[in-house]
Order: C-alpha cells, then sequence, then structure tokens
C-alpha cells in the first residue's frame, strides 16, 4: 500500500465533514466558491489543493483549518504507522 | 492595504519559526527536501504552497503542521478584521 499523503488524508477528513453536515458536493462547492468537480477530484484523491483552497473548504464548512489538519495529521500517522 | 490570504499568514508563520529555531532558509530547505529558492519565495509570500509542501515544511521544523495553520488562523484573522 502506499503511503498516506497529506492530501489524502485531507480529503478523507473533508469528506466526513461534508456528509456530517449532509452538503453535497456542489453545495460545499458553492459555499467554498469552487467549482464542483474540483471538489470531487480532492475528495477522490486526485488533487493536492493549495493551502489557499483548504482554508476556502474549511470556511465552506464553518470550520477551522488547524482542525481539519489536525484530524488529517491523526489519519496519515495512524495509517503511516502500520507500512 | 490588501486582504491577507492564508499562504502570506502561513508565509510568516514560518519564518518566525525557522529563525526561533536558527535555521537558514537553506537548512530548512533541505529537512523539508525542498529547493532553498523556493523556501526563500514562500517567506516572501510569493507562493500559495500545497498542503503536500507546507506539511514537509512542518515536519523540517519537527512541528505539527495543525500547530503552524492554528497561528496563521489566528494572524489572518487579526489582521482581517481590522480592514
Amino acid at each position: 500500500m502506499r503511503r498516506l499523503e497529506m492530501s489524502d488524508a485531507f480529503a478523507l477528513v473533508l469528506r466526513r465533514h461534508r456528509e456530517g453536515k449532509a452538503f453535497s458536493q456542489e453545495k460545499l462547492a458553492e459555499k467554498a466558491d469552487l467549482h464542483p468537480t474540483y471538489v470531487g477530484m480532492l475528495e477522490r484523491c486526485l488533487r493536492n489543493p493549495t493551502l489557499n483552497v483548504t482554508k476556502k473548504l474549511a470556511q465552506g464548512l464553518g470550520m477551522p483549518l488547524s482542525k481539519l489538519i489536525a484530524e488529517a495529521e491523526t489519519i496519515q500517522q495512524k495509517s503511516n504507522s502500520r507500512k
């Protein structure tokens, strides 16, 4: 299994919180001022977003970016310590 | 004054911690496996780094990325609330 990158872990966290708020990808994209296709690609781990894009997503979810990143770091650490 | 972007706030936090550890830009670049010129451009707010690059920088500083992001969010919020 390949090493989990930070962008992969962030994708998991993003999807979890989007679904937790019952937002569609389109709804989150609209709130974050991003293209729905781009949100879909992010969630499928096909993009390594820039810092400013991650901030827009956090704002779209109404959450501090640092909280999303902390969760992503935990996931990444757990996943990579098993390899 | 223009709005402070997340990448600008991150640049300030990066420089603060790099200097706090008495690392040159070259030293941090080596630890983070990045080009020294790129680290210099980041610190001058000329780049919006990807999430994976910010993680490499945090690892180079030996700090959780979430801590750097939390500090950057505080700076950004304070700066933009004054505008």
